[in-house]
């Protein structure tokens, strides 16, 4: 039986390291959001608001998307499922490597997997073939931009054809953007705008990453069929998302500085830490995320374990083999340290 | 469609009323979960422990059964849709009316529904001949002690002889206890020490109502059955948990005293408030829980609302018409206010 705990950001059972093996903001939750929390716990002893209402109005003003057209989560792989369960998909198209969680959600219902490979030898870039892939007897279509674990961005030319395909073929294009406010101009990139001419597509982002409180279980999707968020709804359970998640969501909105010098300082990180690691020999990919995702020794886990830093060994990933590798961009210090462990090894290994 | 938010507890579209429509603990939240909750935001750039080992270790050690043997989840409601999705019963046997989120979940997954109708004129108590509907056919039987939302009590007695029923056509038995603590000699009531030796017996709980956190979502499940578990990790995301869920439960459980206390105080409260119910000509129903069943004029939930307390329509329970009530046992300022208010309606009505 598989595990169902072989993801990053274990420092349950890695304790004292610094964690790069998971990929949320360096600049740690933002003190209003902490204060939003520690405000709420005296209205916990009532159920949360099922209907998000003033979470989902201030996403609404966020994302200027229509408030209909919002639902919340715990956390966003809360809403993969939620989706699937939702839809009971036959047969769905992933790429190979993503995000574990589409295939496990896919699973739950006994869906029929077809797996898309994405190859190194083209920067694991979907190519322009996965069209064709895209056929009638797919109910849904899972796409991550920029790609977890890769990095890899797709340009929005190329998700036009695809929503386009997706379509005419009658299934749902779930996008996953959870990553696409690292990217530098997020809003070229983004595929909102073809929200309200399309209602085969689903939009998933999360609070996780762009504020740190993956600990909070925060998430949303965007998506203008409303009878499928309706039934979203009724394969979940009412009260989802809890009153701290709420509150903490609609801190963290405001918090429009925060998230601009934070992308500021992780766009700059990546270019440096990059850099650094093609300075030292490792084979890194075009990442456009706040990760980096790269090759290296099949020991390279342990070996930055025992150095004490955490590292995501993304060999578990469908369609990968041993030896790569996701780190994320963190501050310069904890970048520093990186580095230095990982020159220390690449020493090593030359004597 | 039905619609997804016909539950108690809505204080957010009813504001500045005092709420008797959820059942949760009148002493409030405790303050050592409040600050543990407020010391776990430091944490929660991490991602919560997927495991809930810590707070698996506390549970263990408060229900005195093994770690192996509890699943945490996002609200008991959260474990209710894990166990069908993990289960995909095709049909399942419950009494009716009782808590809406079994049929919630069994419809999302197309689970055929044989009901069991509870007779008023025998105090909506399950009888014997439920044994009788419990059939090979069946997957999995659906039972809440105290029943919600009447608050009557099945003797220990008769769900043996359902658990050895349920044995005999190998179906699960899902038996709700979120509100046996509020019982009269929980330890006479509980099936937990039926755990060991049936692997069909699984045992709903919940933080919710015994320590009044209805807003942080934390509910656990009892089974000896491992791999039913862990299917139902597998079609669950991992961090379903958050982590201020896990540090609020684990504090929630050293609060030993607390819930002695309110436990006390709920008893007296109950016996005071179903005795001025009965003075003032309402037909109330025998609750062993924190919560009274009855029986009142059409226009109630109206009336009440208008006169600042909110109270639980019953009428959309399956098995239930209009003129059905449920009110929350609460300290005692607010159940004489509640009783001023039935009084004041009563006397109008007999004007």
């Amino acid at each position: 039986m598989k595990s169902y705990h072989t993801h990053g950001g274990d420092v349950y059972r890695h304790q004292n390291v610094t964690d790069f093996s998971a990929n949320c903001n360096p600049f740690g939750t933002p003190e209003s959001v902490k204060e939003a929390v520690a405000r709420a716990m005296d209205q916990v002893c009532h159920y949360p608001d099922v209907e998000c209402e003033r979470l989902r109005e201030a996403i609404s003003r966020y994302e200027e998307i229509p408030q209909e057209q919002i639902i919340c989560g715990n956390g966003a792989a809360d809403l993969i499922f939620a989706l699937v369960l939702a839809l009971k998909p036959k047969k769905a198209l992933l790429p190979a490597p993503t995000f574990a969680e589409y295939e496990q959600a896919l699973e739950a219902v006994d869906c029929e997997i077809k797996r898309y490979t994405l190859k190194e030898e083209c920067g694991f870039l979907v190519g322009r073939e996965f069209l064709e892939c895209i056929t009638e007897e797919l109910d849904m279509v899972f796409l991550c931009n920029p790609n977890n674990p890769t990095g890899v961005l797709m340009e929005q030319d190329f998700l036009q054809d695809v929503l386009r395909r997706c379509e005419k073929s009658g299934c749902i294009l779930m996008l996953d953007e959870c990553f696409v406010d690292f990217v530098e101009h997020p809003n070229v990139h983004t595929m909102k705008p073809y929200l309200t001419e399309s209602e085969n597509l689903f939009i998933l982002k999360a609070f996780t990453k762009r504020y740190a409180m993956a600990g909070v279980r925060l998430g949303y999707a965007l998506c203008a069929d409303r009878e499928l968020l309706e039934k979203m709804r009724m394969v979940t359970q009412p009260w989802n998302v809890s009153i701290l998640a709420q509150e903490a969501g609609i801190a963290a909105l405001s918090e429009r500085e925060y998230v601009e010098e934070s992308m500021k300082a992780i766009h700059r990180e990546r270019i440096w830490l990059l850099d650094g690691m093609k300075r030292l020999g490792y084979q890194t990919y075009a990442s456009s995320a706040n990760y980096i995702f790269f090759k290296g020794p099949e020991d390279l886990y342990r070996q930055c374990l025992e150095r004490g830093i955490l590292i995501r060994d993304c060999s578990n990933y469908y369609g990968l083999s041993r030896g790569y590798y996701r780190i994320a961009v963190r501050l310069r210090e904890e970048n520093t340290k990186l580095l230095h462990v990982l020159e220390e090894i690449r020493a090593l290994q030359a004597v």
